[in-house]
């Protein structure tokens, strides 16, 4: 077992979710390389192997311009999240990559305080070494419903 | 501190959840040593000293059997579910044993999107080593609802 | 990256969640340094820079006072919470102390069988090396409902 490798993957993981739950979206797209890509889609397409996402851009570019849309789009809403982050499994692909599955947990918290389970799923990754950031991030939610998933990042 | 076990450990709770959430349930017995035991019981009881399981199971066939019988009940019920795996304290026993202690929290996933706290527990585990298999693994629920408890393994 | 401090504050995280998950609040105080500091605020007033917080103590003998007064207050509310800690981040600050940030997830289970989500948020430590106790534990939840959250320390 690389201990280093586990515990640097975590780390990606730990400063992500730090990041959005600080609300600090304009460095979200630090986390992907150059030409990362980032899809979130259904598990129940994720099964039939359909392609369809929920949300998908590719570079860096692109991933600000999301960031950009939400702030404005966002402007009312002060809602908060949380991210819980486990299970975090890492595999060794190649000398420049590795590959990581991990479960996630996001609560929302309305202005009035109210919480409530926003979405699980499964984070899966492909990520640069020694950079440290993802190449491809596929957030596969479990739930079907995506009035309000739109909202942030995942 | 064993860095090295500390890590087997928190892998082989991420190995576990991501079986059972990917519906991997035929690969579930071979998380056992061949007679591993497998109990739920509610916090209650345990507090109390009361033998009373929810379920119980000892050895690889009878969890085989558990599953086909799941497969059976379950066919028509395709929710999904997921699990967090927190707080994992580990302890040399022997030198072919360890414990681990860990709090878990399952949310169920429904046909319809819906998202719901399922279960929440601790996991109190004796590890074979250098399998990395469990010897016991005791399901401690907090809550004392059981109705939908018995879907699937926790 | 420091593995092995790393996985000591992890280990120190999970330890508090499970001492007070098994409702062993008179070791506590033990988790904090003699004249350590207890604070949980919101990340409302956090992020206003309010000083204001819901609780504060500071040393052990206030920690001491604060779980007597939960005994006699508790006395007939026997629900159990279940911590849920994840996205530890740790960062060397000097010689003698480690900062660390970590999310958490806090459910209640009622007596009747009942499960709700109770808190979330934050925490934000000092941490005294080499005894691995808090100098000072900030606790910044997401909510702003207060009511029932004085029930147990976070």
């Amino acid at each position: 077992m690389d201990v280093e490798l586990q515990l640097a993957v975590e780390r990606l993981h730990a400063r992500y979710a730090h990041a959005l739950d600080s609300d600090q979206l304009e460095t979200w797209p630090d986390f992907f390389t150059e030409n990362g890509r980032y899809r979130i889609t259904t598990a129940e397409n994720e099964a039939r192997g359909l392609p369809l996402a929920v949300l998908y851009a590719e570079g860096r570019a692109m991933l600000t311009d999301r960031v950009a849309s939400l702030r404005h789009a966002n402007i009312y809403e002060p809602q908060r999240y949380r991210h819980m982050v486990s299970a975090v499994l890492v595999e060794r692909e190649s000398e420049g990559t590795v590959k990581s599955v991990a479960n996630f947990l996001v609560v929302r918290i309305m202005e009035n305080g109210e919480t409530m389970l926003f979405a699980s799923g499964r984070y899966v990754d492909r990520i640069a070494l020694p950079e440290m950031r993802f190449e491809e991030r596929v957030v596969i939610c479990d739930s079907r419903r995506f009035d309000t998933l739109l909202a942030i990042p995942l």
